[in-house]
């Protein structure tokens, strides 16, 4: 495909002072004062708008949602189990399209701005690859403006079926970018036995790991400490994240601090959709141990839950309230997660508002970050890989 | 002013079956199928969209609010006392304009929905009634279409500041409400002399009360036993409430189900925001011991606070994600609390989709109440007291 350059005037990076920006061959070339449009190319006034790096999402599971269908009615019991085993049954009963689902999110996701995507995509013995295929026809699809990682998330299990550990590793072989896990103690129960499997076919396969940690408190720090204990054995430093951990929000200070300098030590991440009804881990506190944590929106309307909505400015407003984040310089920490941080936790190149970086470009009728974290408003424009992808929300390709 | 009749065609009231809905004088006097339209009436199509009966805010701050201002800096400290001296600061430099700033916002809740408010208004030595002036100017100019009740607020604490007790006495003869009061160990220091001028004002003027309540713990369940014990000396059954009470959210279920036991035999009752950064009050389990539960914003874009949005459907959906509300009959707990429970709580009158009821209508297009809640759509169609007041969020008077 063609990619057009692109003059960007009068916008404010990062809402810093106003300035240009050249695109050119789907690259930020230039960014400056004033700068000439080269021939042919007609310049887009931003009208000193907000100029914002291409959003980052770096936990979603696109496979299972139901965005654009007819409304769930939600009548599923509290329990995780409960929720995955209806999750299993519906998708007996509806033969639901995962392809076609994922491909419907991921376009919203990118007429708000979102330009790269961590999504998990489940596999289990009953659905075999299918998510993982879905997925990927949606990744093929967006691949010239929008960047989708796949996860193959083993969401029933890893040991519970006989059978998934192999199905993990086709979807490796497959191309899905990461292999996922789960909660080793609450659902596997062996907790030894499925960490070893799981970081057995990560190193196999040369891939990052993304393990699902719900487990609480003590629980939660034990499976953690055996997740650290492999990243060390098995040389993963820097490619292991952690989504959720909630039971970093339930230890007491010594224990906790203790797990996140050796979690910074071995650069293993964190990912979170903070939750405003579970314990998080503390934000602030992660990130001054050197922890990096990145943001998510988890499911968007799916089975599971009926909440969320493909716009990572709404999510980074979640994880300032959750964070009681009320100073402007707290508040770009939320943004934080869900752009620069994101793309480092997830391993997305060339990433940022610089001469040389994919041209990935979010305008947004702000007076400044944290007004565009609070406030929420459409996208004015969206320039993905680019191209101009998006005008006020609305699709333009 | 004239009401014009009204006869809106197509609508489900809650989300139940297909029928129509006649105002006449300002009053709901018929619902039904297949209507006849009284002569000269053009009849509203509802396209088979969700009708609600008007949303009701039970908790902000009308008079503080910074909305469609410049974006606020916020720089403030992360006390209580920090940002309560701030606001004070700004104030004194700015001149805030409490009329036209509560104004504004009573406005953009109307276009959202909201056609009942309670809104504090602060009272303190260095303000004196300016901004219960405000409020009341807005109220009196909303009155046509929105009812809003006013409370007068020491939010500088009642016994800090010799002459507060004083000024608030002069508010309620200006024409507040209701009398506000604050956390009366943590601010004033002197919860039971503090408390006993609350409850003389109270009596004296036969008003109701809202104190807000931040104290955790058992700080926050001593002062709350202070106050049942004087709302059943002073025969105020049914007429107190707790604004956030979030050391319910504290207690051992012993101790907190003995003092929900006791609010539910005096009738007193909680106004929540669902706060996620704070222990809040067990909404189910409060609504189960028989405590009415209303939602509140608290403050919308003002020094204290960046967040917050003029629209009731998001609050309902920040309450369901507090408290985990997955299921579709859980939300409409959430629904619940900026419905009817608001309504009951704040004791406005005339409230429903009933015969008799004032005509307070919005008209959602969503499938059904928890859609309503989790997707926020701009509401298509706002009928106030018997006006068509907003279409498509856009105000129409």
């Amino acid at each position: 495909m063609n990619t057009p350059d692109l003059l960007l005037q009068n916008v404010r990076p990062m809402g810093e002072a106003i300035c240009d920006v050249l695109i050119e061959q789907g690259r930020i070339t230039r960014i400056g004062r004033a700068l000439a449009a080269p021939p042919g190319v007609q310049p887009i006034d931003g009208q000193d708008q907000l100029l914002l790096p291409g959003l980052v999402e770096s936990h979603t599971h696109l496979d299972k949602t139901l965005w654009n269908l007819d409304w769930y009615r939600n009548e599923v019991g509290n329990q995780l189990i409960d929720r995955i085993e209806n999750e299993r049954a519906y998708r007996a009963q509806t033969g639901h399209d995962s392809a076609a689902q994922s491909l419907a999110l991921a376009r919203e996701f990118l007429a708000q701005g979102t330009t790269r995507i961590r999504s998990h995509a489940d596999v289990d013995t009953e659905i075999g690859l299918r998510h993982v295929e879905g997925v990927l026809q949606t990744r093929e699809a967006m691949a010239p403006w929008q960047e989708i990682q796949i996860v193959a998330f083993p969401q029933s299990g890893l040991l519970q079926r006989p059978g998934t550990a192999q199905l993990l590793d086709e979807a490796l072989a497959l191309g899905a970018d990461v292999l996922g896990g789960l909660d080793p103690c609450a659902i596997d129960e062996d907790p030894v036995r499925s960490l070893d499997v799981l970081f057995e076919i990560a190193e196999r396969h040369d891939k990052p790991l993304d393990i699902h940690l719900h487990e609480a408190g003590d629980m939660g720090a034990f499976s953690l400490k055996l997740i650290l204990d492999r990243t060390e054995a098995h040389g993963l430093q820097g490619r292991v994240a952690i989504s959720h951990g909630f039971c970093l929000g339930d230890l007491a200070p010594p224990a906790r601090d203790a797990l996140l300098a050796r979690m910074a030590r071995l650069g293993v991440t964190l990912i979170t959709s903070a939750s405003p009804s579970r314990s998080v881990p503390p934000l602030l506190t992660c990130v001054a141990a050197g922890v990096r944590v990145a943001g998510g929106n988890d499911g968007i309307r799916d089975t599971w839950s009926p909440y969320g909505r493909p716009d990572m400015l709404e999510r980074a407003m979640f994880i300032g309230m959750r964070y009681n984040l009320r100073r402007d310089d707290e508040i770009a920490q939320a943004l934080h997660c869900v752009t620069r941080a994101g793309a480092e936790v997830c391993g997305f190149a060339g990433y940022g508002l610089a001469p040389g970086c994919r041209a990935d470009l979010v305008l947004v009728p702000a007076q400044g970050i944290a007004h565009a974290v609070c406030a929420r408003p459409p996208r004015s424009l969206v320039i993905a890989n680019g191209h101009v992808a998006a005008r006020d929300g609305q699709w333009m390709l």
